[in-house]
């Protein structure tokens, strides 16, 4: 629950410059609480608002942040008279104010200080907590929903949270750490004839077994093309390719993501071979382009134009790779963005909508394929990204007359249909921008198709 | 997400009774939506509120099932244009009233068909439903506050959850069947020297592999004392006992609780087995009074009774056994009560408030150890239940002087504190009322001393 001592520092530093970005206008900043499955007592397990987590470290429930326009102080409720019994023994204040660098005063003191001020808020995921803190200021705090006082508020907060300070990195190292052996596990649970749940409990068991959580919902499927596919009752068949996209979350909260695609019989056939290797070069290729300064938007392009010459050379599209991309063909196949900012929040920040994802006065394309790239920035030293191409053949998107008609005679539908042993492959990275060019959190994991085989025929 | 065959009978079943019930009074039934984690589009796992489970089985996001009075339809959303990609394909309206038995149309025809109307609701776990229902309802819709006009509803429900069907009870036995290896590999993942994390893991898994979701955030601890203990951090050392509270859920939403408590090292020393063995008698006594026409809250005055002669014999607590409990003097180590309602919700139908628990003139005891009791009613056919008493050695309680000035001398903290190998034991079962008596549906699961430790020697 508390931040690590190490972390004390960056804390400090934290608030400090979102308290000189906020200048005098004062701050509310919730940790949000556990939100109910059945009722209220039997909960998902709590997870701090990313927001709060990044200023004080801390995992407490029903915690407010107050900057009062001068400084910063720590509202946390007061234990329950038989709190201790059921939940076990909390840090006491003083504990609390020793690692997060923060004074600590009871919720209780804190509506007084907020009467009749204008205060800025970013609303918590948990709509609970959001009707709270509209009680507290007095106005509507709706998730996805900023007022005009909010907006410096959300502005600052990217600004910061956009490049990563050395303990955030720390922390995105740890998820990474955490990662690697859930998707080793993984490759050595997959044999044909277990379910797909088999090989996700293998990997989840690596995540609880160093009281490690899952980041996000684990993706582990035969079934590759269906984009966030959240089922796990198939059975591995001989042929299949499993995809796991499935990533650890740091003690501290902040992500990982990676997704890696193994056949399940330990051996990638030729045409899964094929395309695995269009798929990797286009993923290398753009890890290639990711330093200071380039527009990740041209990441996106890049891999989209490596990807057509990979399918080129197949056979699978014909034409010129510019026209080929420009025309949407490439889309038909990778339907999806290059990616999208990491930290805290897998999507990082995706709470405050494109204000992160997206730079002062660019906005999403409508064109299919390239309307869900989630980020459309120019690159700098600090910034966390997700590097994943994918090559999916979904027949919603291939049987669809209105979006392949421009495809006319450059998609080979003959030579596509021999892959038929390939439903969907992503290869995933997380890569922190350096101040020379970018390293490869999750370069642990094997992605080299030789090395994925490597790992399986050991199991 | 649908409902198997085979429980469509008694889905419509249910529709009819509870229609019965409510004559011509509509009501609305919200299945409700994932809640969000960090920000929308990371989730915690879809779980459809339980009156809605129970109605139409279906685990379909935003439904809304709509009694007019006389009929009832089930309103579900229409699919997005690229849901199919991101999520996969859902069921047809057409196969989804197959399954339910229940009309189905879109979700969009439902505002002006509720149109002034007073239309009785139970609130979703959820707010962000309870805010769309408030807007189709034109009144307020939240958790645990429900209007004059919902009252009925309530109780209808009630009266119709309390005693389960035989599709509830297949359901309740499928939850027991998927816990059972799961409470197994815990016991064979025990060995001193591994985290809590580490049999956490090792008992989740077996429910992973089977697709089957935890009923509830498992305990699995060595500081037992501590009754929800939620951390997994502890490593398990050659003295201490592990307690494991850990469930699954069926299919159909159903779940099942289950304590076991067994010791590190596989044996259970010689001061570890004689509390377990009160304990365990308690817990069989209880379970040997569960019949139609007890009274729950004698069954859990009987544990007390029991814990007290262990307790006496012991030489731990001096003096007669009914003076001992009317005094509290159990209730300092077993300051829980001996369980609660089981069926769709851990703690069934815990978000109606008392109403399910409390029989109508019942009302919570106020006193230390018995306000804890969930359930005051007269045990009836079909109704499930748990038993679970436990004893804890509670520093917070045991050096509280308001709750041990009674205790006088005939607390012997001496010989308690021979005891300083157990912190906490809890033996707790899902037990059916049938025509004759009960039946355990947790008895796979083994409990007697000498069983735990035969599983545990084949480590």
């Amino acid at each position: 629950m508390l931040p690590e001592s190490s972390e004390r520092a960056a804390l400090v530093r934290r608030r400090e410059l979102l308290a000189h970005a906020l200048g005098s206008a004062p701050a509310l900043i919730a940790s949000g609480r556990p939100r109910p499955r059945n009722y209220a007592a039997d909960q998902f397990p709590f997870r701090a608002s990313s927001h709060f987590l990044y200023l004080f470290g801390l995992a407490a429930q029903d915690g407010l942040g107050f900057y009062d326009g001068q400084t910063w102080t720590l509202y946390l409720p007061e234990p329950g008279a038989d709190d201790a019994l059921w939940d076990g023994a909390v840090p006491g204040f003083a504990e609390v104010a020793e690692r997060t660098g923060c004074p600590v005063r009871s919720r209780a003191e804190l509506p007084p200080v907020l009467k009749g001020r204008a205060v800025a808020t970013l609303p918590t995921p948990d709509v609970e907590t959001c009707l709270d803190v509209e009680v507290l200021l007095g106005r509507q705090v709706r998730p996805g929903k900023l007022l005009p006082v909010d907006e410096p508020l959300a502005e600052a907060m990217v600004a910061l949270r956009l490049r990563h300070d050395d303990a955030a990195v720390a922390q995105l190292r740890r998820a990474a750490e955490a990662t690697t052996p859930a998707h080793l596990a993984g490759m050595r649970a997959t044999r044909p004839g277990v379910l797909e749940a088999a090989v996700r409990a293998a990997m989840e068991a690596e995540f609880v077994v160093r009281d490690v959580r899952p980041a996000y919902q684990p993706i582990v499927t035969v079934h590759g093309e269906v984009l966030h596919n959240l089922k796990y009752h198939h059975v591995l068949c001989e042929g299949d390719l499993l995809l796991a996209d499935v990533g650890g979350e740091s003690p501290g909260g902040f992500a990982c993501d990676v997704t890696r695609t193994w056949p399940v019989t330990g051996r990638f056939s030729t045409t899964q071979r094929e395309l695995y290797e269009v798929v990797l070069r286009a993923q290398k290729a753009s890890i290639a382009l990711v330093r200071p300064g380039v527009g990740y938007r041209d990441v996106h392009l890049a891999a989209h134009r490596e990807m057509a010459r990979g399918l080129v050379a197949l056979g699978i599209l014909r034409g010129d790779v510019e026209e080929l991309v420009a025309d949407g063909l490439t889309a038909l196949l990778f339907p999806h963005g290059i990616g999208h900012l990491m930290g805290l929040d897998v999507h990082d920040m995706e709470d405050l909508g494109d204000r992160a994802g997206y730079a002062p006065g660019r906005t999403r394309s409508k064109e299919f394929g390239h309307r869900y790239l989630r980020l459309d920035r120019d690159l700098e030293p600090g910034m966390a990204v997700t590097i994943e191409p994918g090559l999916y053949r979904v027949p919603g998107i291939l049987e669809d007359a209105r979006l392949t008609a421009r495809a006319g005679d450059r998609l080979n539908r003959d030579v596509l249909a021999r892959y038929a042993d390939v439903r969907g492959i992503r290869i995933e990275d997380d890569v922190l921008v350096t101040a020379e060019g970018c390293e490869v959190l999750t370069a642990a994991i094997p992605k080299e198709a030789s090395d994925v085989e490597a790992v399986m025929a050991r199991r």
